[in-house]
């Protein structure tokens, strides 16, 4: 049995979530509560994650952990339906949007780093709001600028099938959601999510449907 | 001709520079100064890369960006020498050690946010210090832990040949001296870095060697 290290509300988890749903995988979510530490007590450093995040992925008798690496291990060796084009060209397009989410948008405003703005830094409530959405902001608009020109982007954000860029896509607009950005701004973005939020892999893969949401 | 926009101090940069050594490609690097902030200027983010960032790859009629992505179009369409190993499982265990660095490490040390904190968040110089380090020391910790662990490493991250997961480490730790991170918790990490600098594909690509080095 495919075991996830899981949290509702991590966005990479969630995109790990999705990309299982996508390719039909089965799997158990073990539920680690980031909100009380769990992933920092030494246990679950030594023994499951030594960069005490989540997602890990216990698949094959194997311990995955990086969401994209995971997503592309998924792809690799379960290759219907495809996460990413058959052209070198339109994967490094996929992998481009893919990677101005996971690289440039969601590990700035991971719970560590809010944690360590407020917590080290003294950093008050608004000002880490700020924060949060000068990032995502900054992102999303670049981001909508590539969706909105390149006559590649179709339903979704490669094509009319989902895909790579739309895993990690789909978790930032919920994390968005949740800290108040104004998605006005980026429209092409808010048509993809709610077209990938339709179909049942996604849907599945939301928080709100996972056994630990509160 | 393969044209790079680059940074000699870009970690993003010198990683898609040692790529480009590996597999033998002669480029132009066309320098962009991220200090004087030629990077937000309108022309470069309309005409080059909408995210105000380096690197950006001209080739084979495109432009790529996002340093990972474009080490994997590298690879797909110049195999040889691999900078991934050929088994799925062993590509996962490369990209997630490469993307511990380019995901949970370089994003929230990068210009921008340093920048951000300094300036809109008024942090001093000190504190500004105790940030890059702590997550510096929070990445190399976990990397340290899977490379002195794993039997998969050799003379490099993975066997005894270059590849992608060098390709991050070696600019982080360049970086990681910069910032005066002491190194001896990681040994592994150290003599990793050693051997890939012994490396002419590596030595090239030092920022100290490249033309707008100052």
């Amino acid at each position: 049995m495919i075991e996830l290290y899981d949290y509702f509300r991590s966005s990479a988890a969630y995109r790990v979530r999705i990309a299982l749903n996508l390719k039909g995988l089965e799997y158990r979510s073990l539920p680690v509560n980031l909100r009380d530490g769990q992933q920092r007590e030494p246990g679950y450093r030594e023994e499951v994650q030594a960069q005490g995040l989540v997602p890990a992925l216990d698949i094959d008798g194997l311990r995955l952990t990086q969401s994209l690496a995971i997503c592309e291990y998924l792809e690799e060796t379960h290759p219907e339906p495809a996460l990413l084009p058959s052209d070198a060209a339109d994967r490094a397009r996929v992998r481009a949007l893919a990677q101005m989410v996971a690289c440039d948008i969601h590990p700035i405003n991971n719970l560590r780093i809010l944690q360590y703005l407020t917590g080290t830094l003294g950093v008050d409530e608004d000002a880490k709001l700020a924060w949060y959405r000068h990032w995502v902001e900054e992102g999303f608009c670049a981001i909508e600028q590539r969706l909105a020109k390149d006559n590649d982007t179709g339903r979704f954000c490669h094509g009319d099938t989902p895909g790579m860029a739309d895993i990690c896509l789909v978790p930032q607009v919920y994390n968005a959601n949740r800290f108040k950005v104004d998605m006005a701004p980026f429209p092409t973005i808010a048509r993809i999510n709610q077209a990938c939020l339709e179909s049942p892999a996604f849907d599945r893969a939301r928080p709100e449907n996972q056994p630990d949401a509160v």
